[in-house]
């Protein structure tokens, strides 16, 4: 039986990761976040917390990772895009599970039985969740609900090709801020 | 107990209609589709083929709506607009329903339990289903698939302001193609 690999792309602070750990709790099955990061560092040589900002967004913004200096072979930033690749298709040929963003879906295009969601909310309620989740910072919670999302932006089109967040990708949508986080955890399971 | 109200909006040839039929049998209410286009039709005083050409797409194409002369009052599109407005309102009042496009999420946008839903597929899957639906045709299935989603998207631009099928105007997203018109009516179902 072919293993059922599901890949959620969400917006900062609309559960998108909650509603995957949910989901993952429900079905048994594990669900690869964080330990990406920590595999990624693993294999890499690189700290976790480095991986982590290069394996988010793109140094100085898509520009600068356009016309980066490659003449002498690939950026740390290629490099780690070609291992995330890796750890993720061979976590995704270990057996079924959940994969929460890491352009996920994208690196698994050409499986079958793969199911592709993208969490979004609005503007107010995702600012809300991260002051609850994370606390306050310097920045104002809509500057950095804004950011993180461009950020997201900018590194899936770099190195995807494809627009984040356009409907197209992914076989269901969910508005979790009005769904509420329950609820698109129960609707992936079905279609699981 | 508020009503509530589901709207689908859909790419052309991705099945919306069939699965907003399918919805409304299984809840027992309502589905208005082409019945909105004859009480149009009564209301305005023209003819229903008249009607659906003016309400489904803009004349010449967004530029001509955006210049056409309007020294006069009204166009008799805008007048059309107007009571399609009207008529989905009052429709929305009376009880529990779904509507079949005709920018009902956006004339009904003020409302609480409204639940939004935007149906797609890959064109392949369209092409063929409208070969199938509606037979064959002078214009290949591709350019009809393409150039009538042009149309509705133009036509929802200009009455709404909004980029029609972008994943914020909707609660849930659902390709149609990839998972099934009985299991996208059945979602739709559970969410109501």
């Amino acid at each position: 039986m072919p293993e059922r690999i599901i890949t959620i792309s969400r917006e900062f602070g609309s559960g998108g990761r909650t509603i995957g750990k949910r989901a993952a709790e429900k079905l048994g099955i594990p669900c690869y976040d964080k330990e990406l990061i920590e595999q990624i560092a693993e294999q890499s040589g690189y700290a976790a917390d480095y991986v982590k900002e290069e394996t988010e967004s793109l140094n100085g913004g898509l520009f600068s990772a356009l016309f980066a200096d490659r003449s002498m072979g690939l950026t740390n930033q290629d490099k780690l895009w070609t291992i995330q690749c890796r750890i993720i298709t061979e976590l995704a040929e270990k057996g079924s599970c959940i994969f929460i963003g890491r352009c996920a879906d994208y690196i698994l295009e050409e499986r079958e039985n793969c199911l592709n969601v993208f969490i979004h909310a609005s503007v107010e309620k995702r600012m809300a969740r991260i002051v609850k989740q994370y606390g306050e910072r310097e920045d104002t919670p809509e500057h950095r609900v804004k950011e993180k999302d461009k950020q997201r932006m900018e590194y899936y089109r770099y190195y995807t090709g494809r627009k984040w967040g356009d409907v197209y990708n992914y076989q269901i949508c969910l508005d979790s801020g009005e769904l509420g986080i329950e609820k698109c955890a129960d609707l992936i399971c079905q279609l699981y």
